[in-house]
């Protein structure tokens, strides 16, 4: 029977030792200050707008959220991420998603600075990942490994298979885990034949957003199953793997809630921290 | 048995098409100079040096090479950069591998302006080439995915393996490949069973630099194999292939040399043409 990966309770435990980081930051008259950026009013961004305050609050982190009208041009959304970027005050910028069709979301992203890019999506940013120079990592990579670590899970040399290659999840675990020497396949929509990819996996990602993507007989035995999806199903909350049916054959998995889930919203908060501490450099 | 993928012969029908751009530019009064900063006195870099030159000269491209010392200091190498930045006629910039251990190659690529960085090292270009909006590509990779072009071996659903993780090859290549929808595994020096991966490989890439590393048993009937390896072995080059063991198995192979190298040369050229048409707004 596997044994759970309880994201729920590490986030709590790595948020309690953030809020400590975050008053020792005020002492010293550091205030983090992070912005949201939200385009149009798509249901689930507010939802995640709300849960990401209510995180930050207990952190002591300030969440500004900047609330554009759904038909906003690019032209007024760039001279608000100028003004964030030129603002001292600001620590961390994020573009909620998804964005209306009108806006360039790669244009918009690139327009961020750097320093304050807390996703971790302007080139530069990208870039320092695949090369291994990162001080900014994206929120949920960044969950995912600190759970392996708690968990004293060691990637070098395992099997990981990661299905999904957004820029958001996919693209970037793949740089973190292969910089912690693991053996990477990236697999998506295009890739024929998932299970026999799966099947052969030490540790197993799926972020591809499929409820009930991966079944029992996709598994290895003894497998380490991160589920990434959130995939809503007759009013709940599930994820991209067939949770009952896989639990027994795992050695490790995430459930869903309570997973992956809070350790993303977690790990944002934290790097929210590590600019505000580089940009005031400690 | 296996048919060439004739990487010299490609490379010579592109600089005849290069040939002629480079005329049309020059023409417009643009002139591609191409600027390779050497330091100290690695033999082999000295070869490279030479062929690039040569390929250079055939197609009407500048080069110039700024020699450094052996033991030259980090700072004269970064000011000598931002000359070259802002030197107008200057159209590419790169710095040939391998460096002195004093040099801190990292701080240096990332000195580059973006706009003349030949070899798409920089942060915000590797960063723009896992975004896909990209302009300028590594010149291995690039010249791989011509050769396949060349060939009409379509990546779309393929299982394509990388062997090696360089930011020169292995991971840009990985980028491009996933691009065009293949599904991408990196494997490196800690992968353990390598031929497990490889034997499921529908198109295989080694760029591991090991002589005689992949060998007939670990490669699939029809396979597609692409070997990057340079390696003297008894004052002769070979690939990191057991060619003559592999050929007959492989549905496609490429030599060593006259294969990825002559393409790599090329490639190199058109990323400084296309650079010089891009500053020009061509």
């Amino acid at each position: 029977m596997g044994q759970l990966l309880d994201g729920k309770l590490l986030a709590q435990k790595r948020a309690g030792k953030l809020k400590e980081k975050v008053k020792d930051l005020k002492k010293r008259g550091l205030n983090p200050l992070f912005c949201v950026i939200n385009i149009g009013d798509d249901p689930s961004s507010q939802l995640y707008l709300k849960t990401k305050k209510k995180r930050a609050a207990e952190v002591g982190i300030e969440q500004q959220v900047y609330q554009l009208a759904q038909n906003e041009t690019q032209n007024n959304l760039l001279t608000l991420i100028d003004r964030l970027n030129q603002d001292e005050k600001v620590c961390g910028i994020m573009i909620q998603l998804p964005v209306p069709d009108q806006i360039n979301l790669n244009e918009a992203l690139e327009h961020i600075s750097p320093s304050k890019d807390v996703d971790c999506l302007t080139p530069s940013n990208v870039g320092r990942l695949w090369r291994g120079d990162h001080f900014v990592e994206p929120a949920t990579a960044h969950g995912i490994l600190a759970l392996l670590d708690y968990y004293q899970i060691d990637l070098r040399g395992q099997n990981v298979v990661i299905i999904g290659r957004s820029s958001i999840v996919g693209k970037p675990l793949a740089a973190l885990m292969l910089e912690r020497d693991a053996t990477v396949s990236i697999l998506h929509t295009k890739t024929k034949h998932l299970d026999e990819y799966t099947r052969k996996a030490d540790i197993l990602v799926s972020a591809a957003g499929q409820a009930g993507l991966i079944t029992a007989d996709m598994v290895k035995d003894d497998a380490v199953v991160i589920d990434v999806g959130i995939n809503r199903q007759n009013g709940k909350t599930i994820g991209d793997v067939d949770f009952a049916g896989v639990l027994p054959k795992a050695k490790y998995i995430t459930p869903v809630p309570g997973g992956i889930g809070p350790l993303t919203v977690e790990s944002l908060m934290e790097q929210v921290v590590a600019l505000t501490r580089r940009k005031n450099g400690r």
